[in-house]
């Protein structure tokens, strides 16, 4: 359940990745090359700073079939489709709100408390986001205006409640990606930000 | 001393990711996540070239702690004060000096030679602000005209000859901190820098 | 005979991250800090994924000193050379044909899979670039028009089934390095690029 929701996440953000990569003059080979380093790329940085060896597509090579393969599709897919620019970002939206709980997840069964959870399942969701966009040259989503970091947050910060307040919770992980999921799409449709005295100046 | 000299220059470093991300409408809890990866990157860059695992902030939380809320505290005042380019500049100088020395230290006290503690202390230092001005899109410290690295490696070589020479020397760390922070402050001020034929054309 | 010719890849990469500083005013110091990180960061990304350490210039300081000298030499040379962006395609298309069939050689001997050292292969060489590019501020070789994954791969496909094939076969390095970097510098010299359909639109 939790693999094939990491798995998801990850053709997810592969997809991102390839949408990412429009009106560049990339060939095949490339596009397929972005889309698998994004889709792994927030796993990567997550099990290289938990010292979680071997990193996680290193072990099972199915993630990388996989992430190379939905680039693949998605390359001669996304070309059809007008407004790329919106699917772009509820696609993002749903890829890190199932990085950041999934990564929350493996943190936890790794033994580590509940804070490093929160913060690697941050960092696994923004950055998968940010390595796309420094190397496909995009303006970081995380610089938009609407709320990026808040959803992921406030998803968690619930799931690592429920975790703790109750243990034996099965829903936990799905409840918790669709929490941060509505939370972002609500930020994009409703354009919700903080007031001006909560935003740099 | 030297964990505490490691957490100040965590703090300033956190606070040049702050002031980096004026203008940008980010709000409070983006600016926060810049921050502290800001703080964090560089020694977490060192921790996994080492292999030093647990990374220093997942095996000490304090680290994060203080990150966050220094970021926190950053985030209000920072938009009270003008001339924010000029701080950040001394900022920047002073967090360089106290990563460079403290990251060298602790490569010496790994076990690793002098060399790779100059080169730690190097990447520590540097990447950190290559970070912050990669995830805020500001221009790198590092392409500006006057001395960057050079301050940073004359203060590293004192220091690891201290090392070497001068062992029971208990005040190599702050002295060093001071000749690297002196060097940068001066090269700001005067606009030290090199002659043109030690420049690249 | 491996070990030189990784020395060769990482020097030639030296040299294409001090071509790429041209026109920024940087001085010395700068230069061969950034042409030490284009030769050494590719391999540290791969030993780090790996998770094999010590990371291959901190085992062997040798790695250091010729990337630090090789971008001193390259300091002093570049500049009295014309057309100096001909000569930073030429010499990265064979950085990365040595990165990437010595980085293949390298993960196969640590005992992975022939997919992973395909795409440890193709991360190497083509991270090496992406980070000289995004420290100079310079547009990615990768996104250029003319095939730069397809080379490497081909190479690396080729050398993986030499390896499977024909295990005694002592040349497969050298070959499919010459393979890879023929293919690139066709691709350079005669335009080839993949039909429209075939890339990103």
């Amino acid at each position: 359940m939790l693999y094939l929701l990491g798995m998801f996440g990850m053709s997810i953000f592969a997809i991102t990745g390839v949408i990412a990569t429009r009106h560049k003059n990339l060939d095949i080979f490339s596009v397929i090359f972005l889309g698998s380093v994004t889709a792994l790329g927030g796993g990567t940085i997550r099990d290289v700073i938990l010292g979680s060896y071997p990193v996680y597509w290193v072990a099972d090579l199915w993630f990388l079939w996989v992430a190379g393969f939905t680039s693949l599709v998605a390359f001669f897919i996304v070309r059809t489709l007008s407004n790329r620019y919106q699917l772009l970002l509820y696609m993002d939206a749903l890829g890190v709100a199932l990085f950041a709980i999934t990564a929350a997840e493996k943190t936890l069964s790794l033994g580590f408390t509940a804070s490093i959870a929160v913060v690697m399942g941050l960092i696994t969701a923004i950055f998968g986001g940010i390595l796309r966009d420094l190397l496909t040259g995009s303006p970081s989503l995380l610089l938009s205006k609407e709320m990026y970091a808040t959803p992921v947050l406030i998803g968690l910060s619930i799931f690592v409640s429920l975790d703790k307040w109750l243990p034996g919770f099965a829903w936990a992980v799905p409840v918790c990606i669709t929490i941060t999921f509505i939370f972002r799409v609500a930020a994009i449709y409703y354009k919700l930000h903080y007031p001006k005295w909560l935003c740099a100046q």
